[in-house]
């Protein structure tokens, strides 16, 4: 990414887990003045929340908006829903069928929520931390789909169609989650602050055993760099 | 519309406005089992959704979800923020400007939840009575939007990777305020039920002045239908 001019601001998508620390860190780098957004859908890992608060703090943000977006009135998820999340899938499976932890349209919900905030703050650049290398094979994270948001948000907004688009960038998409750890070391980030379980317990560790887990643990193994997370099963 | 399969399942965006509740009774003549949802984003005219609950009576559903989203934590607009309603504004103006009642991004939020909502549902149709001809202006209405959300809703879901695209549909598209009354008239729709104001009194009353209601007194007027609105001001 450019540098950005000084007053230039940017809407980051914000989880609390690796990819959107990493990408907020990114930002911060470029010179942006950051607005993270978060969003509160009643996920069974709300724990993040409390991370993507401790991350935005860290890396310094002009605001950072908590967004209540209740996707259990919707459900379909192992997420959203009184579905189990499964555990200690083989590596084979992670990216060639759509698990169960797959929440419906959640990418394209949260975006369009960030497109109209990134609308009405003046905001020229949404940053998302989607990954398509060491990630849960949803639709929703691909080159694609980031391709096709950008179209549509062209169209969609005063903004696009007045000749001042808004521009979608996924830094991130093409790393490995090792390359992705090594780039946020470099910023100085702390992964002690980040959480990626899907099943914590109630104390916020992590389970150690669902795909994000394991795509967490496997990535720290390969950048060569000690995973601070506590997770209950070895 | 193709005549549905008795079984197929639809879902309709509701506003409680004209538009919406003619697409409504439009996918009931079609033969789809109807699934309603109404978005409760804090608008200044909320009293929509008690008439979209009566339009969803009267129409006959299988749910009606009023969907809960605070879009003034965004802000942006005369319908979400502490912004006047424009009165009175010349028609030559009404499609030349997107007038500050556009709400940023918000048919993009509302589909991407009835996208969400249609594949926990495995519903294969969205309707949207989104309109070009006797609108605001605003650019999440136009044909051109509708096929790109298309586009995405192919790429963002499993749904749509897996071979079962979900649809969607505008069927008002290219009608003009008349037409659609007069559709509406005819599949037996009561339009006393519905209501169009974006600054209406405590009561409910219609201001009479706003866009929304210079739009469809006009297209009572040129459909030879009786406007059963009570507005405050003629």
């Amino acid at each position: 990414m450019e540098s950005a001019i000084k007053s230039d601001k940017a809407v980051v998508l914000l989880s609390g887990g690796i990819d959107s620390a990493t990408t907020l860190a990114f930002a911060k780098h470029a010179g942006y003045r950051l607005y993270a957004i978060s969003f509160d859908y009643k996920q069974r890992h709300r724990v993040e929340l409390s991370c993507a608060r401790r991350v935005a703090a860290f890396v310094g943000v002009e605001k950072h908006l908590v967004f209540p977006i209740d996707l259990t009135a919707v459900g379909g998820s192992a997420l959203t829903a009184n579905i189990k999340v499964p555990k200690h899938r083989p590596e084979s499976q992670w990216t060639t069928e759509i698990p169960i932890t797959y929440v419906p349209a959640r990418n394209t919900i949260f975006l369009s929520i960030a497109l109209a905030w990134a609308e009405t703050l003046d905001a020229r650049m949404i940053l998302i931390g989607a990954n398509a290398v060491d990630y849960s094979g949803y639709p929703d994270c691909r080159p694609e789909f980031i391709v096709e948001f950008q179209r549509l948000a062209n169209l969609a907004t005063k903004a696009g169609i007045e000749g001042r688009p808004i521009m979608l960038q996924a830094p991130l998409i093409d790393l490995t989650k090792a390359e992705i750890i090594r780039k946020g070391v470099e910023y100085g980030l702390d992964y002690s602050l980040t959480s990626s379980c899907y099943d914590p317990a109630f104390d916020g560790r992590a389970c150690g055993g669902c795909d994000s887990c394991l795509i967490r643990r496997k990535g720290f193994v390969e950048a060569g760099v000690a995973d601070p997370t506590h997770y209950m099963q070895s």
